[in-house]
């Protein structure tokens, strides 16, 4: 069946309301409509932008896409876009993707999943829709919170820990191949790698939403928007917060991450605490001060905490250290979260940490309400159903 | 928002009827109800304990809990609890917490379990709730065995095989944050650890139930119940039963667990029949005489058979022999459950078997009906299902 | 309760129309109906074999089997079986057992699967079913592709890809046994096990159904099932076609399975174009002639594929070369399909190739309308969402 031109510049108009999901290609057009531009067209224009909360039910079109024969769907009746909210989320690359604005859409977003988790037997809202959990190592963590999210919206799961096994050496089969075998069993894709730049990769190649769940050294970009919704729930703002990074700050990726994103909001300060061997990286230091953020270090954890809302711990990381288990154990007992550093934080202040803690967090903080960081693991719940929404169903 | 006082004892005085899942914490109090109190009370004092099969519907509070903030949920509808089974079940830890009247409760459950499984399309009373299978070893039959429960209930299921991954070595998470952190995702944990002890001390720091699926040399308490279910469902009765415990008693969980159960019926005679090498240690022994239970040693399994209800046979662990293969070799041949066998047993007495077996009992056993080992098996799936309903809808 | 022995041979009698499945025993007869086998006769013989897409819902008892107890099941209203299939799936276990017609009528039911997994969110036809994957080494390509077609159904799935260690060296169980333990678990077994001959000895034990998935060097008939589909849907025919099985043709079990396959068609012209080293063997020489395939080998592609419908390509396997990686090298570079052989190709000639792929077809080809390679995988998925639907509820 020939496709009439038209439709792509349709298709292309609806870009910004449509998630790439439903936009996923197949083999075959239905014969029993006459005029499928048509209705799109009629459907995209005649929407009213300022209806909130109204539904839509209309047939879309997709013209063919590398070479492959694509179909039209028919989309069931779904919770519209919203007046303000009109960026469409395709993929979840990287933490740098997500403006404030974006941010603040999300975490409204998440703000509804905590209540859908509250009473999970009721939602249904990714019913029928599949997920795989495509990891390359395992990360028995981020996955479990990956699939958590997307049972709590009613939807299924596919987990491989072993995906490495698609393309092992006697194999040697490319990522983009396993992408394209993969995305069509499934909706949506949840990738952890091992190399940087993975999932851009798989993002290029898929016809349906990726989310990077950790590519290597690279870009953990769920863990980063839940530290920033996790200081958003528990401070109530972004804008004009304090924050101390401590710990491990040259190869942690979430204190990187968390600093950049951190540079979107107005008038933070941020304070390094980390033992001179670990010292956060200039490339960072250069991006803050470029972007308008104060920083500075300090070794006296004590006088910075007092004037932080967040005291952000990490763990040092012994496997950085190779044989040199001195430099390890005297960067690692060097700061640590205890009650005395409770006494002088400030009443309203929290103290969060990426997980899994050693001991750089004593025991006996945990019973104080600042202790933020089994809520902070609970939050990456929320922030990932809201993005397996958005990125499913939309806005 | 401020919590009255008389809210927690409102709490305690429903505990016996409230499965922990229903208690466990989230972060927020809903805004829109004036008195949590006065409902929640209302509701527990008005129920009326001879109404069997009512439904309840009330909104239930909780207070703080080390720290965390807690909130209020909605319960739906739900099946009361029954006139007489009153306890409520908040963890499956050790085969000892049950008392009697507790097994009979249990076991009427896993009888309506076997009536649901057979007609398993319609099931959902779990639909909506999430077990996860935190194992720190594999244990595929176990482990496939309560998903298959879970999902035969209409429940869903996070799974791992791959637990230890979350306090490798090199990261050192205490297996208290590990249980913090997937209490989060999911509305109940079933854990297998290769450390006796450890379900006992997840079950301290979860606030959702935690079911032990065989902690190490430690227990296994499913196992146990399965055992006992089994022999009331082929035999009709526990009271005035004789079992003879055949194989490995040395080492073999299951037969010290079902000797400490069998201990709390009245009239039961246990023999053991056991090569030299693996006999039944003087614990066990010490423990039913002090209870009242008749037991004696022999090695003549053809006249002990021919006098028992159950001949429990066990597989001769072959790890247990280190380099004294001859002495493994001795032992496995000795006690052999054969055609010859079943010419002595009584005609309504039965074979059982934890499984898997090696040749201890032979196969061309299988056909005859008094093999009850792989619906021995089978119950294990009705144990589960009961167990899991108890832990998160209750009675 | 006695079971009245005219039972047996209605059932029997009802054998071409019920799935395996809804023929597994379990343990009780329901005491409430008076003449199991009187209601059961009626509606089998009153049932109107030219009434396509009616439904039925009858009562069905079977006889003891192998010593079990068995029970009599209710059955909901399902699709009837539809006049001109009533041969009954029970297993798949080589691509053998399936004839022309059988292979049609299954191709029919694909067809309709690529329609419900389109819309996927609607799909429930085997909701409150449970597949077990039962994998004795990994194959996670396989094994998504199962449970993506399970899952699209509405159908639930216990995974494991360990299930080596349910009969570890160690303990030594029997795949008989393992298989009698998890038939207790789940609705059907798809597995995949290291050696030839396994999935026929799982099926001879199963009372539910079991679906081959590879077992070693021997048979991965839905491999070759979706390979005849992918000809049917996108030449329009298998009559008549002229395919050019291209590569690894001694190890390849692909190639060896389509052989087979399209010997069941007529005028069926088959070309073999490979290294020496990895020649087609004479057996399917000698089965194609003896079944009036005409066939030839070439060592000219570019004739070959100028005149084919079907250019099969394969992987030549390093793995079979052991040392000689200079043999492997000198065959792995022999027969490429690239842009030059495309310029040679027919207009409406396709390209397929079971993957993974290494360079045997250069990623340029992929842009064409000619590489089917991804939409064969993907009819991987309609193929055994079919299997999956006549096993489990039938026609």
């Amino acid at each position: 069946m020939a496709i009439p031109s038209s439709l792509t510049s349709a298709t292309l108009c609806g870009a910004s309301v449509f998630p790439k999901a439903a936009l996923a290609c197949s083999s075959d057009f239905p014969s029993n409509l006459s005029s499928p531009f048509e209705s799109s067209k009629i459907c995209l224009t005649s929407f009213p932008a300022s209806k909130k909360n109204a539904t839509w039910n209309l047939t879309r079109y997709v013209a063919p896409i590398q070479g492959f024969r694509c179909h039209a769907m028919q989309v069931e009746t779904r919770e519209c876009f919203t007046a303000g909210k009109k960026f469409q989320l395709s993929d979840v690359i990287e933490g740098q993707q997500f403006d404030r604005e974006m941010l603040s859409a999300i975490f409204d977003v998440a703000r509804e999943m905590e209540k859908i988790e509250k009473s999970s037997t009721q939602s249904e809202i990714l019913k029928g829709y599949l997920m795989a959990t495509l990891f390359y190592e395992p990360s028995t963590r981020t996955r479990l919170s990956f699939e958590s999210a997307m049972k709590r919206l009613g939807g299924e799961v596919l987990t491989t820990e072993n995906a490495r096994e698609f393309s092992s050496a006697a194999k040697g089969e490319t990522l983009e191949d396993t992408i394209r075998t993969v995305e069509g069993y499934t909706d949506i894709i949840v990738m952890r790698h091992f190399e940087s730049g993975a999932a851009r990769k798989a993002a290029a190649t898929a016809n349906i939403p990726v989310i990077n769940a950790g590519d290597g050294p690279g870009e953990h970009p769920t863990q980063a928007l839940l530290d920033v919704y996790t200081i958003q729930s528990e401070i109530g703002k972004l804008d004009g917060i304090s924050v101390a990074l401590v710990g491990d700050l040259a190869n942690g990726r979430t204190v990187r991450s968390l600093a950049y994103l951190l540079a979107k909001f107005n008038d933070v300060k941020i304070y390094f605490v980390s033992p001179e061997i670990v010292k956060m990286k200039d490339d960072i230091k250069e991006y803050l001060t470029s972007n308008g953020v104060e920083w500075e270090e300090s070794s006296n954890l004590m006088e910075v905490a007092s004037k932080c809302d967040v005291v952000y711990q990490t763990r040092i990381q012994r496997e950085r250290f190779g044989e040199r288990l001195d430099l390890y154990e005297a960067a690692r007992g060097k700061y640590i979260v205890d009650k005395d550093l409770l006494g002088v934080m400030q009443k309203k202040a929290i103290i969060m940490h990426p997980l899994p803690r050693l001991d750089e967090i004593t025991a006996d903080v945990d019973a104080d309400p600042r202790a933020a960081y089994f809520r902070q693991a609970k939050n990456g719940l929320f922030i990932r159903m809201a993005l397996l929404k958005l990125l499913l169903i939309g806005w």
